[in-house]
């Protein structure tokens, strides 16, 4: 059902210096399945991070907040699928530290540079014993062109693998970035999405790699929503190891831009995918404010329509119901909202102006746009400069079958 | 599909004296179907109302907001379906206009005593010469015992009228209490919904009316949800004939509390049938926050959980998946909230407290919960002593297939 997800071949994946991928299959849920996934990096990797803001934060989501915050020379993530570990309470965050003091002797490292990642079901006790027990299969497993089995077993109801690689050349030397994502449901990341983590072999200052990580948040995976209900477990982690050579020292050296641009492209990229693959997803929906005064309005307005069932449902019949849209746009809660002066777009079809419908608008215009599996959906507001984008999905027969039937 | 929707016996249903009520068929959408509906009342009669808040206010709300906002000695309500004459412009604000001024004339009123309502499609033009020539039809089946034709002509797509009546004796008079209600999707109302009417034959005065109506709103029709979009023309209307001879003048007078309880007892039965009857339904929740420092925080709380599609999913498949409901507390948006000293019960069984799941907890229990048409859901918070209580319903295949449907 995935919508225009493009999967790019295995060659087109580069491996980053400095990272090896080793998975296994601990059978957490269901034995015979890859579950289990280290990442490893090279020593002087600097790693920043952002997480949900959801007050239920799972416990390696805490584990990983307060490690980041005492340091960013993390040499390792181990990640599991099959279980959250959320909703746990002391227990699940001792289980979580188990799985960490484990791989810290099988690999020599200390506690404190392990980060550990969970998703899957909330409320349940995470298999912990599952977990030790396969760590070795993954340290002998270890491989720096894993990166596609990696997209492959972090998954899980997504029917498809996230990756996504560039290469930029700077001062005649070769930069990487590559990065995985995973997610269908349970989607409105408010930090960042359960899970993204891009890596790159640039050498990135570890204070400029904390800011940067938020900023390239905001523009992808803070700008996505299936549900709107936001994750325990949502996690964006970028990765500098430093083994290209090429250096980034603050926002002023001279590749900062290049990179940054690079980075983002590659995160905002992982976390579309996450929305072409949404749970029952069939259609791909861009909803773009502009003339707002404040990147809140616009935010409020574009996820009022984003999350509107109604709208979901009308976008998934190819019902040019448009009125539905104005509804959202209506109670969103931009209380002196002038609806003369707004106007809105389905593509380039003007549908609504001053309060109404546009004059000109022709049904058949809603319909055939309405039709395509990729629509834009524009709001001009006339109160400002600012623009925001949301990407999000239809809702379908299919969310309600995956979400009825999940854990069964 | 609808939960435990009560269809009271014709001879329970009340009239009240000084009300009038008369149907008609316009054949706004489809020919052959009760599509308009006055309500008359006797001269003396006060009315009062609260809108809702949507940006996009329906035309006809724009209308009755200013005329009671001038007056409540309102002699007359003019409803159709078929359309909501919303996102309609000036235009749409002529369209109602004329009907109202139509009727004026034929029933020998002021403009200004009139209340147009209108329920159906946002953003099409209403077919206004078909209303005009159906009111003479109207006003000739005036007839004081069509309140249950009332309850059915109101209806869009709910499957079963709402009604509801009572009597109680004040002082050896009897006082009478009869109201309607319609609305199935787009269902967050934030005044009231669209659409209830309730009348008395109590004389009320007109500036605690005013406030009654808030008050009561708040009680019902403000506390149910079914997909969290509010409409463009929810309008909830009391009306006071006072042909009991009940006189109530303020908040001290001696009936206020008895009145007040039992209008209240009938808005939210009428406001809990149109949760019963939702698109889709297949279960009625309840959604109880105990243990706030404020009706804020409880409603943010309540509204997260009514509002997640997976929650929605997970009640719909009877499917005890409470880390949902955990979640989404949690992203609720209460930012200082303890996990720690929250508690969950489903109906009577503790599901989880102290950031965990209950130990005591058995997956048994909660899957015979789930299994019930009717469940509450209780969450302790332990920051103060206010509570709120809201009630929304399931998510289902039906309900997509609805929405998907709709118009066509």
């Amino acid at each position: 059902m995935a919508v225009n997800l493009n999967i790019p071949d295995e060659s087109a994946i580069y491996p980053v210096a400095g990272v090896e991928i080793g998975i296994a299959q601990a059978g957490i849920k269901k034995p015979g399945r890859d579950d289990l996934t280290l990442f490893k990096f090279t020593p002087g990797t600097s790693v920043a991070g952002v997480f949900t803001r959801n007050r239920f934060r799972a416990a390696p989501v805490q584990i990983c907040e307060s490690r980041l915050a005492a340091s960013n020379a993390i040499r390792a993530l181990i990640i599991n699928t099959g279980n959250a570990n959320a909703g746990t309470g002391a227990d699940g965050l001792e289980r979580a530290f188990e799985t960490c003091r484990t791989l810290s002797k099988e690999l020599g490292l200390l506690e404190e540079e392990i980060l550990p990642f969970s998703t899957g079901v909330i409320l349940e006790p995470l298999p912990v014993e599952k977990i030790t027990a396969a760590v070795p299969q993954c340290i002998r497993a270890l491989d720096k062109n894993a990166w596609f089995q990696a997209a492959h077993s972090i998954m899980t109801t997504d029917t498809l693998p996230k990756i996504c690689s560039r290469q930029l050349t700077l001062d005649g030397r070769k930069v990487t970035i590559t990065g995985v994502s995973k997610g269908a449901g349970m989607i409105r990341p408010n930090m960042a999405t359960m899970l993204g983590f891009v890596a790159t072999d640039a050498e990135i200052a570890p204070a400029l790699l904390k800011e940067l990580v938020k900023d390239i948040a905001n523009r992808s995976f803070n700008r996505i929503t299936v549900d709107g209900d936001t994750s325990t477990n949502d996690s964006f982690i970028v990765i500098a190891t430093g083994q290209s050579g090429v250096q980034v020292q603050d926002a002023q050296s001279p590749h900062y831009e290049a990179i940054r641009e690079e980075l983002t492209a590659v995160a905002l990229e992982l976390a579309q995918k996450i929305v072409r693959d949404a749970e029952g997803a069939t259609k791909f929906i861009t909803i773009q404010v502009d003339e707002a005064e404040s990147s809140q309005t616009a935010l409020k307005i574009a996820y009022a329509i984003a999350h509107s069932p109604l709208v979901k449902t009308a976008f998934y019949a190819s019902d040019p119901n448009l009125g539905r849209i104005l509804a959202a746009i209506g109670y969103a809660g931009v209380d002196d909202l002038n609806v003369g002066a707004l106007r809105l777009w389905l593509d380039d079809v003007l549908v609504a102006s001053e309060g109404g419908r546009n004059p000109d608008y022709r049904e058949e215009d809603g319909q055939r746009i309405m039709q395509q599996p990729e629509i834009v959906v524009r709001v001009a507001l006339g109160r400002g400069k600012t623009s925001e984008t949301v990407y999000t999905c239809d809702f379908s027969h299919e969310y309600v079958s995956i979400n009825a039937d999940y854990r069964s």
